[in-house]
């Protein structure tokens, strides 16, 4: 490919190295952005720029904001007296698409996991062990990713609280709403049939 | 997604109006970018202005060169009695790839698409009028996609081509019928340039 010059060959290497995105689509996002006009090009390179100085983790709870603190820690409106423990952002605007809760977060920015080398001090664990002893918190919501890591890092934190006067609860498994039963995989259904409520 | 900082929106809108990319991927990629070391960063918005910057069409082909022309049309051992004509950059990458062809090269940029009111004159013809007008030129090969832009596209260039005195031809159909050239396997492409045939 050493035709193209190497300016393009330098932007494809950028785009190829996004999680997700192979050599082929990095190629077809490259030749888009050399078209684009010189001043959407512009604010896009500006965009990134821009996202990485202001965006920075809130003071409370580590979610994204670009003031100290975010949005939802802002709001005096929210009960301090929670806190919904997520890996990530991402985590946050799940459980707010949700509309059902009320509280705080706190985001680890990551999960613990052995395989790849992260340890419990590699994430934000700390901070939230910090909030708790800060006082004034009765429940600390699990909602981590229901995969291994996932439930060991809750498991591992949950331990962590346990000399605190704290309610830890986690997010109940089980089958998706609008899902079908027929592709509700093994482990699910066993959970959901362990956490089976009466009506 | 309003307690997200505007400039991380910002971020995920450009990603999002990228080809092919969607909401949820441009959010990953955000978050990527975002997560990334400052100097990684910068080199990424960097890289976006240097492309778009340093970048242009070659003088005498039209492909993508960061001098005044190519590096196809740089080598003087090129047959330069031969253009082969492709609608964009990719479809230079794709024949070179075959190893078969040794001339030049004509990057339409585009296809004649009436649907998208894109017209003879919103594409790079009449550039390569004036390169068989101007002599020297023995056979010029369509290599526009096989799908009905890309043949509607050749026969109207092999039209206008016409009046010279020049042998126009086009790909064999070894190249599937519907795809797209980007996507063609090395081994196909080179027998689709065996076979060409005469207008």
């Amino acid at each position: 490919m050493d035709f193209f010059p190497s300016a393009l060959e330098n932007l494809v290497d950028k785009f190829a190295a996004l999680p997700g995105i192979g050599r082929k689509t990095a190629q077809r996002l490259a030749f888009f952005v050399i078209s684009l006009p010189d001043s959407e090009a512009v604010s896009f390179a500006d965009a990134i720029l821009d996202a990485k100085q202001n965006v920075r983790s809130c003071g409370i709870c580590l979610n994204l904001t670009d003031a100290d603190t975010c949005v939802v820690c802002q709001n005096d409106r929210r009960d301090t007296s929670l806190i919904c423990v997520v890996t990530d952002p991402k985590g946050v605007l799940a459980i707010e698409r949700s509309h059902e809760y009320n509280g705080r977060y706190h985001v680890l920015h990551g999960v613990i996991s052995p395989m790849n080398n992260i340890g419990p001090d590699d994430i934000r664990i700390k901070e939230l062990i910090a909030r708790v002893a800060d006082g004034g918190i009765e429940e600390v919501i699990m909602a981590t990713n229901p995969d291994t890591e996932g439930e060991t890092t809750a498991r591992y934190i949950s331990r962590l609280l346990h000399p605190f006067e704290v309610k830890v609860t986690r997010l109940a498994y089980g089958i998706p709403v609008g899902g079908s039963l027929e592709f509700a995989d093994d482990a699910t259904l066993m959970r959901a049939l362990e956490g089976r409520m009466e009506f």
